[in-house]
């Protein structure tokens, strides 16, 4: 254990910046990293705000923060693909190798997981962090740190467009134009669809998302987006619906959306069961996919970033000191539509 | 026009067996078919109770029959695979070829299909019928027309499996052992599933399914289908979940009997939207696939029945000649838990 | 009949812009188009060198060119999608709708699809063509008739890249930098892949791909592409091989540049059989895949080069007037590396 | 270390059955296993005759046997799903959980896969072995030991039914009715075929495998392969092709035997590289899906097992005492065609 300085949940409302005793010996198999920028992420804002997610409830003091890059200052026994001085990101989930979900490739449902940030697992904001090897991931020199602290929500992007199955040339529609529905829009375009018909209510929002080529934006203030989608697609529907909102309204109208065939993927998480209407589905044989986090998905994400394909810089709101943590939090709280990403620089 | 003799539906509750003028000319890619053996579908039955299915609403006096067998008896012009004397079984929907459903290879969710006994389109208990040649399907010697005429209903369940993407060896769980639910479990475990584990509360029905090898019934009036899912599967959950009961209750808890990964088939269409609950589905990333009808399944169908690893006889609880085919309809609004299939014989 | 000029390859070797007879009523289904640009294409080129492809022997006159763009002129019965004033772009194949392959969605393996400008179908370097609506696609305002003429090309690509099943951010090598191993590369990159390493001896070539973000050329004078593709993956090999060179030695060292699990898309199309080391691809669990012409793909093609994704103008190496035709082609047969593609304009 | 007794290939050509030192210690997660039954392979019979394949050179004595079965008789720290007294069958072949390949699902082409009877890893024709838990898996009370050990071949042939994708009644052909493809025929058939045409030049084969429902036995000595899958398809084809013979005559017609848009299994490794006719493959699109070994197939094959659908029992030609184990050896060698599989018991 060493005594560490770290941006503290210690109940809901409640953020400290203050010295903390984090374990941070590097084991086998485990490289030691230098955090220099961490994303506030919404979860960690509604832990903050709420107190809990779910059934994940702060009970104990918590570090934040699960969106972070830095640079590899120790390596364990075993450790091959990294060295001291590499410059990486992390995967906040670690699943059990040997669970039956990992086995199958599909880490990211395996229960045993233990997430950065979430209840009773402290996360990252914090100056020093010990994590696997295996779930660190070398940036190419020209990805910045903080673009590499942006791997992870979009990688929550890449996770929907890999389970819609994209044919090249889809065109999508992306209901909610809140910061991960941006990052299913880019992703989705960067994925192989020809356009995102990006909809939401605040313009902001759209102006945006509008900044990536393919992006149609549709504010549903002023029109009907099933119109819309009619009229961009000569009657027949898109591929492929990426439901961000988690508003139980959106799925009201959602089938009208898709083309005969199509898939609504369904990212955001409605509190309560929404009402699905199996027999409209079924007419058009529609096909709905959930997603849970992701995996596999950071070196695809990086690869994205490291070729150029996709910029995400546009989307880093602002950027605060670790010491302005708590500010930068509090920021987040207010949620402005014009913020997408504040980021927080540890050095 | 031809004057034959046909069961009609003059009108909601009232039949009658009596001549009508159909049209019997045998034009290009066209062949006309001699009837043998029509089933009843719940859909006619429906059509006889109600009056209506949905936005499809009887209005004039139509023919009944959709699921039928015969023999070709002309043959017209360019016609090639198919010649006199032929047996056939015939899909009862025929879609546009130049739509755009059509030539992208889903031409049952072409909207501009028309199909038997779907008003206004006339159905086939009647002793002749024209068809197009290239949706009537050659029976081999060893296959009756009695189960010609059951490839329809079959074909139901085939399209179910076909969606699902059975891996070899996966269990399945049926929910609802109805006449759809039962094509459902034998066309899953003809397509590759190792178990299908069905559920219904009428252990008559129950009964009929486990006389399938690999069927495992579980009557939820005495046992918990998830409880007996899991024992099943030592706690991971089924592969693959056919839902055919229409009950918007058993969406209450199907997230429980799937495996992280796994997919939830809708066939039963419940009247009104039911409660998905998306937050539970995304925790294991469950996929949802729809179906409606089918698309060739029909030579896969009779591939099956030809081969002897599928024998759908057991069945086929009731035959009834054509002069008593009011008879067979009344016995059908019975709904006899020991009936799955009642047939009418023509000749 | 009516009698129009047109491109005519007379016989091996022998070019003439002459008056034909060709049929230009607008039956029901059809267009009648005003051709503006067409692209002069490899196969075209090959006939009027060799004479034949393969089984396809030029025996009477025909007329050239089967990359094309124009202007409805006259909209036959039936046709609702296209009006008299679209700009279009045509597929040059036209299966029977009633076929057993178009059924299923793969019209493109129809043995009886007739495609212009192979024997003994003509082409389209005349003034105007008679085309089924059906495939005929209308151009966006943004994209130019010459764009509109390069869709036939790029739809090759487009179909490689379906056939891959990209997974967002996956990483391509291109065997192969001519014109289609560049189209293939765009293809893939706007499909999905972050990175396409394409491959040649020819540094002309790999200039004008490497203008394209997300190509990473490779001249294979200079450096050992197995030695590249393991550099730039970490040892691990990419996701998809598209071999695009049609050479047997390609094949040799294929099997290096995947990754266990990785697919090769065979483009190109070797003469004779190649050797295919089927112990080796299975120590990998490699797939490959085959590709004929392309399915589907226009609409896709068009919608990626509509929002800007695609741009396929840099290809686009120079433009002649329809009377200089022969000076197109007899450039077409120097086979200048700068070159990718010709286009003759007609009006 | 413990000094136990095990059939030893001392170097090829020479078997002795007689004591060794083998690790007897149960690690955490592992449990230590008696031996009941292992079936004689090909591969352990080829060390015998050859002394190595490929690159598996025998330099050391080693242990032959990897097709086993038995009883769980002690648990390692941890182990939770199995208990002294069950009843399992085991992978021969142990992963690496943290490799890139095994993370991905595919630990069957994790290049550190440990593999019994692997020079030079000792096999398991010896009374007790050590193994992981994860590795092994509990026999339903109606699946014999002796089914459990013919798992491990019949995975084989669920990997490459998994592999083809098969559609619920599709039409497969297999080349070759060794053991391997018999296997593979049965798990073709289990795996949603409703036929499996069988070739071969041997009728002994083919009547083994015609015992199956569902097999078509072709002997090739009498008809031609191409004409009788031309002619059961109505001139169509083949859905897949599993090529299980390793010949190189093979693959110069088996484009012909697949339907367009079907695909090639190549189960069988040929010496050499084999011609590949690209052109031929790509005018029907043909895919072509290569396996190793198998993963994730254990739980599926004794599902299929355990149900009753596929039935193992006639395929054991004759049992052998271990102390007859060199004769069992023997016997193998001698190839008789009706013998598909030899088997030892141990206790």
């Amino acid at each position: 254990m060493a005594k560490v300085r770290a941006l503290v949940l210690e109940r809901q409302h409640e953020l400290a910046l203050r010295d903390v005793d984090l374990p941070l010996e590097t084991g086998p198999g485990q490289v030691k990293i230098r955090i220099h920028t961490v994303g506030v992420c919404g979860s960690d804002v509604h832990y903050y705000t709420h107190g809990r997610i779910g059934p994940f409830v702060v009970k104990e003091p918590m570090v934040l923060g699960h969106e972070a890059a830095g640079t590899v200052v120790e390596v364990g026994e075993g450790v091959t693909h990294l060295k001291a001085g590499d410059r990486v990101c992390m995967e906040p989930g670690i699943p059990d190798p040997n669970s039956k979900a990992s086995r199958l490739g599909m880490y990211n449902v395996d229960p045993a997981v233990t997430f950065w940030a979430t209840p009773p697992v402290h996360g990252v904001l914090t100056p020093e962090v010990v994590h696997p090897a295996n779930y660190s991931f070398k940036l190419p020199d020209n990805v910045s740190f903080a673009e590499g602290a942006m791997v992870e929500p979009f990688a929550v992007g890449m996770q929907a467009a890999a389970k819609a199955k994209i044919a090249p040339g889809d065109t999508a529609v992306v209901v909610g134009a809140g910061p991960i529905g941006t990052m299913v829009a880019i992703a989705a375009l960067a994925g192989g669809c020809a356009r995102a018909i990006v909809a939401d209510l605040a313009q902001p929002k759209l102006d945006i998302a509008a900044q990536y080529q393919g992006v149609i934006p549709v504010n549903v203030r002023e029109k009907n987006l099933t119109d819309e989608v009619r009229r961009l697609t000569d009657g027949w529907g898109a591929d492929v619906i990426f439901e961000c909102s988690g508003s139980p309204k959106a799925w009201e109208t959602i089938m009208d959306l898709a083309r005969p065939g199509g898939v609504i993927v369904a990212v955001g998480l409605p509190v309560n069961p929404i009402g699905f209407d199996v027999s409209t589905a079924s007419t058009k044989e529609i096909r709905i996919e959930t997603v849970f986090r992701y995996a596999h998905q950071y070196e695809r994400s990086i690869a994205l970033l490291g070729s150029g394909r996709v910029d995400l810089k546009p989307l880093i709101s602002e950027t605060f000191k670790f010491e302005d943590s708590i500010k930068a939090f509090d920021r987040a709280v207010e949620a402005r539509p014009t913020d997408v990403k504040l980021q927080i620089v540890m050095e």
